[in-house]
């Protein structure tokens, strides 16, 4: 096969080259520049008189060599009937097996899908980037690793490895290897994945955030005793806590909801080690290749534990020495498998595009961090022991603030018309508005914008006027009182606001019953985000429902960003 | 004086005390609560049989007693005829002395603002926050202290030092004591704050950004010789660049604008000095009370050096140990005054409220101070000369992107009817698109979002479409690839893109010529942003004349934010 030589891997170079070959382009997305490659490829190596026929995968080989970046690819061809290949690098790839019992083989109509294994049953294939897309066919599946392709023929399935690195740098052309892989078994149910009798993911993953939260924290909570005192357990993590209070800095490293998460956490665990915690979002730190030292701790936020740019911030960590901690909801994600050590958040499977109960189940984590980081000094006991009294009636605190799911939606009918919307926190509180805005922005399509509000004087304050809806987060911690000026100040410019507050707090909060007030439980102050993003979860859910926009998927985004 | 047992100084408990005792409040505001209670002591004070009168000067100072906060105040009552007193606790105030001739001096209408001094010459006496507003009339000032009191009474002056804090702890009156003090002299002329054949302000600062970085850098650079390597000279560091090479982390301190000046910077000085940086917003700092602790370099960035929130946290630091270096535009300011170290950013008076020429020249000081840090390793040496060489070439590749201002206000007749704009940033030019969006929305009051463009697929991307307006910032360095694919797959969603690209970039920025293009000259890649910010500075200025809105003295704005 001869060796193309396209001078650079870049997608807009490969098109360039390929339409000076003749290909033309209908739109102008990446993914069309593919099959028109895997076209070329073919075309080249038949090309010459008498030339040897290219097998589909030296196909496929060939084309993988010119994709940089991440991807999982699926190609059929005519040119190869009964032949189907899969091979991804970066992105995730999972092959689900399912054994087919003798009746359901005799009577199927999935003839197509039916291979014949080694020991003569029969055999139905399912390919997918997400465990939640198989677990209704088999829990039975073997996670694609980089550089593995797929090769489905004739009714059987081959898997080969080829260093596709080494390939491309040697100009030589490595020939892959057959390689033997053992099934794993899913961790989950089927039913985490219906919507039961909710009309949509999100607002299922809204609604159960009390049994995700308990689910969290089971077995990493210590009630303590007589003469015990209450502690957390974090078995991933025992045996690196040492070396993470003697960091230089815990990084935490994350994207979108994830990042905001991590957000919440970062004054108590500073509080609690003493550790200075300096938050970056993963895809600056890669392209800043901000320093990053073997006294560091980099900790990896991620839902599905498979984020392009989370993943390559950790690559980029890894290799310049951090402990690399992970903390994903996704067993067996790259994440989970490549940190050094790490905590699970057991929230269970999220379906909605908009993370909801993962990210409340995120802090819990961090919260369970920051108590394992913090360590048992005496000094900090009260504090310790009435959070972890915190955590423990927290799923309580959320149910009760579900209940405010009617006003919630009276809200939203009101605001529903709106452009703009901005959302003022501070302290713990600064990422529920960041996340609560986020949520608007992400399903119901509407420009909000999260801010710090101890910045609104310089700048924000401008916008500020009779028709602009603004949410203020005012719920009681050290922050309260300057919370109470920021009111002051947005009402004397006439803003109209809609103030969260702790319950008994309308009078303190709302200058002259002036603003609309959303009431919720007080609890611990590090734990209140928790608490506070929930009305907001609601609000962004019912706003999408009264504007007839799909809530669980929203326009142009996905659910886990594989790609950079 | 009795001593009035008001339970706590919070405004609003005051506030409730004082309508107990009779007093209503027209209005919210809390600027109201302080004549009132200045009332209240005067009454309580005079209410006894035969009591002592009490002195104007006792009335403010027990008023000053029960404030908290910052705040500058000056005090006139028809109790006292021929008395004025001025008094001040964390933000700036300053009393301007201008000798009058005997000319003026015997045909004068200005009676009232005459004094006698000592040596028998009139005096006329000025009170201001801000040196701008005095520097007219006098250049000769007495920068007044926490604590101070300026008592005018009878045409003599007096200053009255008083040590509040002692005063309200130990419950008894400390007396206050007269101090002398010194006149300073101001370091600027009346030009700078003529508009000149500008309109505006902030349009005057925009195009003077030529002449304002050559100030900037005048004395500061050196061009290097036949044996000599070009290097820079900060004065006011050269003694402290040791410990900060030595630090564990630099942590970047600022609010609005200055806090997106030290973003630009962040890259540039943690590739020269391989220290991490961190970025803190000066009021989340003081909330979170974050680690702070003496192997940190602490860098404080304000314009006014009177910024109260960074002067919070400047003082928080300084408690913690820190090396605390100051970046202002102030000479004689608070952050100027009381830092260990720092660099005056020399850009001359800036009085439009939305800063311009004192973003830039922050970033080029910053710029230089990571070329004094970074210091002389011979790895980087090639970096630092083509940073210096960018450096004495700035201010001309200043002058040839401002010639964009008729393409800017065209393209700001394009936008003035749309509610929402987003800028898409990302590495050196993550701060452009934040500060490029805060210029917009504090001037043009438009509701205008910063964005990373690395976090675009994490929730931004859903509110693309093909009416709200996106400035995507893509000039030349090694993220440009990733910026094309962001300007890919805004395209393919159809979003209405204005791209700002390097010269002779716009083919390969705008897919099929789809997009409006900014050319802008191509500069070192650190430097990048400050000729990157023109453009947004320009569509934010003619967006706001265009609009018919103050573009000097913007809604709800003040120039320093010297209240938190």
């Amino acid at each position: 096969m001869p060796n193309f030589l396209f001078c650079n891997y870049h997608p807009q170079v490969l098109k360039e080259t390929l339409v000076r070959h003749g290909f033309t382009f209908e739109s102008e997305t990446d993914t069309e520049v593919i099959p028109k490659l895997a076209k070329f490829v073919f075309d080249k190596a038949n090309e010459g008189e008498g030339a040897q026929p290219v097998t589909f995968s030296q196909v496929v080989l060939e084309v993988m060599r010119h994709l940089e970046g991440a991807y999982a690819l699926i190609f059929k061809s005519r040119h190869y009937p009964n032949e189907l290949i899969a091979c991804k690098r970066g992105s995730p790839l999972l092959l689900g097996v399912k054994e087919l019992n003798e009746d359901i083989n005799s009577g199927s109509a999935f003839h197509d899908a039916k291979f014949l294994s080694m020991d003569g049953h029969s055999k139905e294939l399912f390919l997918s980037s997400d465990a939640n897309a198989i677990v209704e066919h088999t829990k039975r599946v073997l996670v694609i690793e980089d550089g593995e392709v797929v090769h489905l023929k004739d009714g059987s399935v081959s898997i080969l490895k080829f260093d596709n690195d080494k390939g491309r740098h040697s100009g030589a052309h490595s020939r892959p290897s057959s390689v033997q892989r053992a099934l794993s078994v899913l961790e989950m149910e089927v039913e985490q994945i219906n919507k039961g009798n909710y009309e949509h993911y999100m607002q299922k993953e809204i609604h159960e955030q009390p049994e995700s939260l308990t689910t969290t924290m089971r077995g990493r909570l210590i009630r303590g005793g007589s003469c015990k005192a209450k502690t957390v357990l974090l078995g991933g993590l025992k045996d690196h806590l040492k070396t993470i209070r003697r960091s230089r800095r815990i990084v935490f490293v994350g994207c979108g909801t994830s990042y905001n998460a991590a957000l919440a956490a970062r004054p108590i665990l500073e509080e609690l080690s003493g550790v200075p915690v300096t938050m970056e979002i993963a895809s600056d730190l890669v392209d800043r290749q901000g320093p990053i030292y073997r006294e560091d701790t980099a900790v990896f936020v991620s839902q599905s534990g498979e984020t392009a740019d989370t993943l390559l911030a950790f690559e980029y960590a890894l290799e310049n020495g951090a402990l690399c901690v992970g903390i994903t909801n996704t067993v067996g994600s790259a994440i989970a498998r490549h940190t050094h050590c790490g905590v699970h958040i057991n929230a269970g499977a999220e379906i909605g595009v908009a993370s909801t109960k993962a990210y409340t189940s995120q802090i819990v984590v961090m919260a369970m961090l920051a108590l394992a980081i913090g360590g048992d000094a005496i000094s900090s006991q009260a504090r310790r022991e009435a959070i972890i009294d915190g955590l423990f009636d927290l799923p309580n605190r959320v149910r009760e603030v579900l209940k405010l799911d009617h006003e919630m939606k009276d809200l939203a009918k009101l605001l529903m018309a709106e452009q703009s919307l901005l959302v003022f926190g501070r302290g713990y509180n600064y990422a529920t508005a960041l996340e609560g805005a986020l949520k608007v922005k992400e399903v119901a399509l509407m420009h909000s914008e999260g801010m710090l509000a101890g910045e609104m004087k310089h700048g924000p304050l401008a916008l500020v006027d009779e028709n602009l809806p603004i949410i203020v987060i005012a719920t009681r911690d050290t922050c309260f009182s300057k919370q109470q000026s920021v009111i002051q100040q947005l009402h004397a410019r006439k803003g109209r606001l809609i103030v969260m507050c702790s319950k008994g707090d309308a009078a303190s909060v709302s200058p002259g019953e002036s603003c609309r007030v959303i009431e919720v439980p007080q609890v611990e102050d590090c734990l209140q985000p928790v608490v506070n993003i929930v009305p907001l979860q609601l609000l962004a859910y019912h706003l999408t429902v009264l504007k007839g926009y799909n809530v669980d998927q929203p326009r142009n985004l996905a659910k886990s960003v594989t790609t950079q």
